[in-house]
């Protein structure tokens, strides 16, 4: 059976796989501090950043020592405690809340938004992301990129890499697991969706850390699809 | 203040106001009739179907008599009562899923696209309906319209009219009430919209419940927008 009769839906990974946080984040954070004549190293404050979020604050609401909330405010209290070890000086919490909102303005890879119209001809498109709702439309439309739905696990009752975020994700389109695909940029996110029976297709992004990320990329595992870029994930997936 | 500065996303009722299921629903039925060579009145049947899901289903999904469900399954619950009473004669479990479908390849009133399109330009623009998620996803792409973001109440947790719904869309797109307008066909919606703190847009749709459709669309409830269609709406709108 070829690929495009088993699959009715995709869902994507968005943070590192759609969006290129880290040139976004950088820029931003180096604009804030020529604004405040300071000097720091960008690229390392919004690696920090992501870091923080996956390290630190999120398993802490895993775990309930943090209460829950979505990641804005996940980001935000990475954003504090950077700052607080930061040559940023005093940083009003009106600097702090529009800094935060940079993340709500993130770029895409350039391959990005023509190669999921491509995969829109046959396919139903959508978001399934740990970032929240907002984020994710903002910078869908920030981006230019256009979806046929953005899933967040903010309203899924469960984050990824969870099962049942990824079977939440699957009922809300009405679909089965196996008529659908996972796409991501991690192949952590993708074992996982696997195992709550999606497909998987894996597209690496070489630079997702910025320009020293020298991260080794290659995988042994059994993804359904493994693409070079987005063009070649929707020649692979008949779009 | 420009009624384009104040607001910065219009969320958008879809059945009746941008889907005419009226017209869908009467041929899908009229079709499985001719393929099961019985006669019936199709129009009347989509009617009493969609009535059927306000005035008998979810009362009963509200009251606790029914179990939650979404609306996929109280459509379905409709169906079998109308088949019920219907001379359709016996009809497959197969041939019932297929004709519930029929709601996921609604039309769209032929003046929504485009109008949509242009308030993108200055608007977020999302769905806020009581309609399943993968209804709402799945005619959306069928009927070519486009949005930014698509909610429905099977996630946010309360239905329209509560007002905790319209809170919790708002709340989900990252904004305060005062920022988001309700756009719908119908008062009532609009009216409980601008309880819970939204803006307000009535754009009537003659002709909704079909071609003997002659309720009074005139109101006067004090809505911050009335327009007469959907170019209207956003030539109001300032988009």
């Amino acid at each position: 059976m070829a690929i495009s009769d088993q699959y009715r839906a995709l869902t994507f990974d968005v943070g590192g796989t759609i969006f290129d946080w880290h040139s976004t984040i950088r820029d931003e954070v180096a604009a804030f501090a020529a604004s405040k004549s300071v000097e720091v190293d960008a690229a390392e404050f919004a690696n920090d950043w992501r870091r923080g979020l996956f390290t630190d604050v999120m398993p802490k609401v895993r775990s309930g020592e943090l209460p829950p909330m979505n990641i804005d405010g996940m980001h935000r209290i990475v954003l504090d405690t950077l700052l607080e070890a930061s040559d940023f000086g005093e940083v009003s919490e009106q600097e702090r809340r529009e800094l935060n909102l940079a993340w709500h303005r993130l770029g895409a890879w350039p391959d990005a938004p023509a190669a999921i119209e491509r995969l829109r001809n046959r396919y139903t498109v959508a978001v399934l992301t740990i970032l929240s709702f907002s984020l994710a439309v903002d910078s869908s439309k920030h981006a230019g990129v256009q979806w046929d739905a953005i899933m967040s696990c903010e309203f899924l009752g469960h984050y990824k890499p969870a099962p049942e975020a990824y079977e939440a994700g699957v009922r809300m389109l009405g679909l089965e697991p196996s008529q659908v695909m996972m796409v991501a940029a991690h192949p952590g996110d993708l074992a996982a969706a696997r195992n709550a029976g999606l497909g998987t297709a894996y597209v690496p992004r070489p630079g997702e850390w910025g320009e020293h990320d020298d991260r080794d990329l290659s995988t042994d595992e059994a993804f359904d699809v493994i693409a070079q870029d987005f063009p070649d994930l929707a020649t692979q997936l008949g779009a």
